[in-house]
């Protein structure tokens, strides 16, 4: 989730809407600071004003297509961001972190379900994925070189969903690129209709399939990571799946949609798109053995909470309430 | 080459002294900035100041060593600074640029005589390596972003020597990394003596074996690269092994040294070094091809010419003449 894009933010001093939102949703207030990462002058006060055990490093450009067309912003700000927070943290003695990591540093899957232990790197076709790998990559040498270093790197496959309250959830800039937001604004009336990118993979009907995680279950596993940082003497960089390990089709995350949300959802098959694969799930064991977490909600779950959030947000963040 | 470090800078406001050096042997003059690539706005003014059409990029920090002890600044140094100086280039539609990267990108051979073809990136052990695959990797997203860039990566083998007139050289901050600056120090009595990391490779005499590769050839290899640059209409990131061919081992290096110096150089074999192979060296008939470009210098005068510098030089250019 990005919390700061242009839409999200308020007015100037204003907290943006989600993190508003989240204090609604708990009862506390957050202290939030709108820097960017690459303002290392900045990143020194707040490390200078406050103390921490720990650091969740979420921030980042996420988008895979347009990683394509500005692969330079994407390493800028990406991999230069992350390095200016390490050096920073590194300075303060701050020497456990939370990555938030990705699936796609797998490249094509070679075998499934994916495990840890999977090559990663070979064949990277986007910016994106590689400025993760590299961030990997950075970490794992950083931890070589000073053993007081713990981090935990998370590797997503695919988020989806909202805080079932339906007052917080994905709201992306322009029209959305991932599979779950895009048949939610289909659902909704904003987009027409749906192209699915081939139907003669592999698979259970022959579309893509995915392993689909719901935004809380990812949530609770970033607490179970801190949880573990905060109360164990390990160090190194530790890589981990966040997945549920089980795989659903195009159509079948269609279908389950279409009967929650009760609407038609146009979909028209069209051609494979270059660099996506058949299937891709994870092995979700070693999350549940190291961190004791694993994903308890269903695609169905997946599915209603996008739809209540969709509904009640038609027009994200923005909707006048 | 290293200009930049303290050693070598003369004071406030006067070039450093290979740049003065270089000045005498060619006659011309040399217009030089020292600033950082991580300051972005110093870079900018510069790009703004002069029209350039084609940018040739040495800067970095190049040990190996060290770049396991301070990871993160290796990274930021050469990553982020790279990705500066890609930015501005941008910014200001120079879109040619000759790269200076390295064999250690390929890590362990997998096959040798070593091709431009030979994966890179694969168990790459140091900082050092990584941060060249890294910015090798970002220049091949850049060029695929943007047709109009034209990138030559040059993968430099073993560069040993120096200028034949002795006056311009290796001028290594402290104990010297590299095999011959080592052996240099060791014959003009710098240092007492020389370990040599293993004698049971697979090799002619069981020392490991690399492809040394004369630093004129080096630089002819660079001008090559920038009139190919200026006369041709191919665009892309093609990278290009610099290298003889020839691989020659710990001893043939030192008894040639030996001979032409007419010292004895004291060693002693001990265990091999963790991360080092047996042999390295490169197929180098694609620079032919492509550039037009051999290397033309034997060992013999590599270690002649280190020597009459080495002599001439005993501590580096702070030797006083």
């Amino acid at each position: 989730m990005e919390f700061l894009n242009k839409n999200d933010a308020g007015g100037e001093g204003e907290k943006p809407v989600p993190i508003s939102q989240v204090e609604k949703l708990t009862g506390k207030q957050v202290t939030f600071y709108a820097i960017d990462l690459l303002d290392y002058n900045s990143l020194t006060e707040i490390f200078d004003k406050h103390e921490f055990c720990c650091v969740i490093h979420f921030a980042g450009l996420k988008a895979v297509g347009e990683s394509c067309i500005i692969p330079l912003t994407y390493y800028q700000v990406n991999v230069c961001g992350s390095i200016n927070l390490f050096l920073v943290m590194k300075e303060h003695n701050v020497k456990r972190l939370v990555f938030s990591s990705s699936s796609t540093v797998y490249g094509e899957p070679q075998f499934l379900p994916i495990t840890e232990s999977h090559p990663v790197g070979q064949n990277l076709l986007n910016g994106y994925a590689k400025s993760k790998y590299y961030i990997e990559g950075i970490l794992q040498d950083l931890c070589n070189s000073d053993k007081e270093w713990f981090v935990i790197i998370l590797r997503y496959f695919n988020p989806v969903g909202a805080h079932s309250s339906g007052t917080l959830g994905e709201d992306p800039n322009g029209i959305p690129n991932n599979l779950m937001p895009y048949v939610a604004h289909v659902a909704v009336g904003n987009i027409p209709n749906l192209n699915v990118f081939g139907n003669d993979y592999n698979t259970i009907d022959g579309t893509g399939v995915r392993d689909y995680l719901h935004i809380m279950d990812l949530a609770e596993g970033h607490v179970s990571a801190l949880e573990k940082m905060l109360k164990s003497n390990d160090s190194g960089a530790i890589a981990i799946n966040l997945g549920t390990g089980n795989g659903y089709s195009v159509l079948q995350v269609i279908n389950m949609f279409s009967e929650v949300s009760k609407r038609k959802i146009k979909y028209e098959i069209v051609g494979r798109r270059s660099g996506d694969c058949g299937s891709s799930y994870c092995d979700a064991s070693f999350a549940k053995e190291y961190l004791g977490w694993e994903a308890k909600r269903t695609l169905k779950e997946m599915c209603e909470d996008t739809w209540r959030w969709q509904s009640l947000y038609p027009q994200g963040f923005s909707t006048k309430t």
